[in-house]
């Protein structure tokens, strides 16, 4: 069964984005620090067509993070380019590049229309205006019996998760503080929809833990 | 050489109370699910004076926590009793009845001067009205060649992360959700004075963070 599926990176003190947000700092002041344990993984290096790098305990996480996802769904703020009407002259195409590591349909929430964007390597990008139910809907159509992958960032897995549409959540918990951005757990109350911690990876300097129903 | 130790269970959504605490819920709503994982466990019940018990990978945990610990310092809302000077006629003496399971001098921030309180199997609350460094002055003083414990509740866990003065902290992360209350993470900025994740415990419903210097 096709199941909803959300990971993202939060730090400890509960931050998945640091703030000022803005192509400098696409995920905030500060936020590239909740990904640096992602960086050195042979595994996520082939994803970017690099060669060699490490095998460690996050090994896993990144190659469960790809296994069997039909399609993606993510936020504006994720797809970034600023907020407001998209720009048709000189259009912002993903932070990416031409051939971006998605490989299957992306439905971006946005509130301003925009045609389909297609890369290379199999990365259509779908613009829905419709809200997030019906960008969730349309993910679950185009990737069929796969999941769907909830990307981020904090507000669009805020809808799904206070929806209760998440089946699964990988927390990557960076031991670091951010201080300020955008929290994760903002505005959900105490209700995790039945999601249960089921594992929880040591790995170094992150600590990775997997919620399911 | 003697620590200063900090040791809270927190929500994954970083919250170490709920919201509306009160004597009927001292640490807020919802907020005793924060240490259901511990009450099972044999090491907690023989030191509340109960027999039988669980034997799992918090045990450890637990009889950590009272290790060469000399002296506790905590907040005026952590010992209870309500804001406000001390009423003299019926005079609140913590939650924990005649003999707490201390066992050492307690020294409890407040604003309100009052002599201090002996009671059973050698805990004695001091009320420090000099503020946070004076009473972990007190409490190192107190505990001489043995580690000072920080207690809670959030306030007073933020004056001492906020300074450096913390050089040990165990954070017991619990897979719930609060929604609201008081958080340990608030104000302080993004800057953890050199501590870093040097232990993970993947316990029965509960995570254990270890930081040091």
């Amino acid at each position: 069964m096709a199941r909803v599926r959300l990971r993202i990176s939060m730090s400890l003190d509960g931050y998945v984005a640091g703030p000022s947000q803005s192509v400098k700092d696409p995920i905030g002041i500060g936020g590239m620090r909740l990904h640096e344990w992602v960086f050195p993984l042979a595994a996520w290096r082939s994803m970017q067509g690099m060669e060699g790098g490490e095998v460690n305990d996050s090994t896993r996480i990144v190659e469960e993070s790809v296994a069997n996802v039909g399609a993606t769904v993510m936020g504006r703020n994720m797809f970034g380019g600023g907020p407001g009407p998209w720009s048709l002259e000189t259009p912002w195409n993903g932070w990416w590049g031409d051939n971006p590591p998605y490989h299957h349909p992306v439905f971006v929430l946005t509130h301003h229309e925009r045609p389909p964007l297609a890369l290379e390597g199999g990365t259509t990008f779908h613009f829905v205006t419709q809200g997030p139910e019906a960008a969730l809907d349309a993910a679950r159509r185009a990737a069929g019996t796969q999941d769907v992958m909830v990307a981020g960032g904090a507000l669009a897995a805020q809808q799904y998760l206070a929806k209760g549409a998440v089946d699964e959540m990988d927390i990557s918990l960076v031991p670091i503080l951010l201080g300020a951005g955008e929290r994760l757990f903002e505005g959900l109350g105490a209700d995790l929809h039945g999601l249960k911690l089921v594992r929880t990876i040591a790995a170094a300097d992150v600590t990775h833990l997997k919620y399911a129903r």
